[in-house]
């Protein structure tokens, strides 16, 4: 079956998504996905795209959501790159930033797509061990390296490092530090302001969670020009159209509209405290969340029995058989009536 | 501006796709658009999908646009990989069947995008003369190499090769052949169902031209289920979800309304036949054309000039700044009315 593939394929382990179950039934906390629907805006913007459009090519340089993102930043429109959801954005940093001459850095338990993309584009990296309890020490990655990735907040642990933390590793980092903001929304301090002054410094971020738009795939970094030519070139070496002329009229309409993404985030944000609340009632270790996802551990339990027993009752978690945290589940906070189930039916099991 | 840039990227150079003008009443004959909206069934499709499923991630496997695309050509869905656009699973196949070590093929005249691929992936290529006529001989691609590129019909030219050639080619390669069939379904031999047999056969396809939907950014290949799993692999290492979930009930409209499809794809050949005779009576050598596009020559003037002319008169054409071809403008089939307009001003300039 091998026979024609590259030396390259043959030796990659792709990234394996959390599962989407074709069953509608089930509660869904395995993916992170934003319980509530995105705004009714998105929809009326999506109906107006009349039929004509979609026989021609969409705008390859998504001039207006560009826009539409860079006024909601109060940066210039050309600090702006957008791609197919942030996975794509992360995956042309690979290229345009990083060589296989120097080890790029990153910790050891984040999100596992960081390895993935490594070894596609040849990247030699280096993980940095966590603290005991998951939080990172920015002294730790404030050394000469080919390049810093963090996810803030990291997943999947959730916990957040403050803008100060970040501003010491960019300004010690004599290459790019890559800031991976998909959650930063549900909590965490952004650092887009610093890519002001640090040129050094990219931030990349995503409508898939805060926008309840994980449908469409559209993701986005904000940095120096200098930063966004550089993936501007790397994509159009790639794909001259990432994004189709929905998934741009749709983020459009959805980040004109923060009114709206601000008050399911305040939904999600209070659900989230009652859940975890809940949980450390039972005896479960819950570490300190600032995204839409909480990462527990039982004393006695463990993360993949739990998750098969909630599985038989229809709710479904994510659990990563890895080291450090096998101990533990990923659980998205959903609305507050699936969350009151979940613990119900999370109580009977423990 | 380049400080951080990777020494691949401060090498590449992007492919640059046709304008995509903001004006609106310009006859856009540039890019190869159809003509035609595409079928009220891909409208109906996108309706249906409710807001709530905007939210969720969409089906990373695609499951049910494979089928349907399985299902119109007779083959397993197995034996189906889609991307976001043909040039997204184009893309994919660098990384998944070439390598560092042995050149691959491809002629010198040709889809541009194939030698920028080739730059970024890291794949040494050789470009093979087509023949005077711009036809191409297959015994010059039927020799040892590191694969095969050929788009049937072959753009720009416009120019067909019969399924036999493609077949001579296969079984000569003992690499990959990967036949780009975006144009096809305007006149083209298809080589689909050679993969049933040949195993180094990939075709590659897209929704884009014969089915209306270039604003929705949806490709697929067909070919041996190894070849389909090497995609899957390399596009796993890259983005789990290329396509979202509009993009996918689109398609899936789409390919079922295959008797709407055949009507648009008559009418643009009746189109087609009627503009290249009219060009010929005007002196134009016109290239017998498979595909929805006609690239012509005038015997005094360039392409480069009538193409700034039509432009004053708000009709885009394109033009390669090309060894060969630099005399050439390609100009896509638009609709009835819009190539007796194309014809009438063209006549007034030459």
């Amino acid at each position: 079956l091998k026979k024609y593939w590259s030396e390259l394929a043959k030796g990659l382990t792709p990234y394996v998504p959390g599962e989407q179950p074709k069953l509608n039934n089930l509660i869904k906390l395995n993916t992170n996905e934003n319980p509530y629907a995105p705004s009714p805006k998105v929809r009326e913007a999506i109906d107006k795209v009349c039929s004509e459009r979609l026989r021609l090519y969409p705008d390859p340089e998504c001039s207006r959501l560009k826009a539409a993102i860079a006024r909601r930043h109060g940066v210039g429109a050309d600090r702006v790159f957008v791609g197919n959801g942030s996975d794509e954005v992360l995956a042309f940093c690979f290229p345009a930033f990083f060589g296989p001459a120097r080890r790029i850095l990153f910790p050891d338990i984040t999100y596992s797509f960081y390895k993935v993309y490594a070894a596609f584009f040849g990247i030699p990296y280096e993980t940095v061990p966590l603290r005991e309890d998951f939080s990172l020490d920015a002294e730790d990655l404030s050394r000469p390296c080919g390049g810093v990735l963090l996810a803030n907040p990291n997943a999947p642990t959730g916990l957040a490092m403050q803008r100060r933390g970040i501003e010491q590793i960019a300004r010690h980092c004599e290459s790019l530090l890559l800031v991976d903001e998909a959650y930063v929304e549900f909590g965490g301090e952004s650092a887009v302001d610093l890519t002001a002054e640090l040129d050094n410094l990219l931030v990349v971020k995503t409508f898939s969670k805060s926008h309840s738009l994980a449908g469409m795939r559209v993701g986005y970094a904000i940095g120096h020009q200098g930063l966004i030519e550089a993936l501007e070139c790397v994509k159009n070496s790639f794909n001259s159209y990432t994004l189709d002329v929905l998934a741009q009229a749709a983020a459009i309409a959805a980040i004109e509209d923060d009114a709206y993404c601000a008050e399911q985030l305040r939904k999600i944000r209070q659900t989230r405290e009652w859940t975890a609340g809940q949980l450390q009632d039972m005896g479960f270790c819950v570490l300190p969340s600032s995204a839409n996802f909480l990462f527990i551990r039982h004393p006695e339990k463990t993360g993949a029995q739990l998750m098969q027993q909630l599985r038989g009752k229809g709710i479904i978690v994510r659990h990563f058989e890895q080291e450090r945290i096998r101990d533990f589940m990923r659980v998205t906070i959903g609305t507050q009536p699936q969350m009151q189930q979940f613990v119900r039916e999370l109580g009977a099991l423990v």
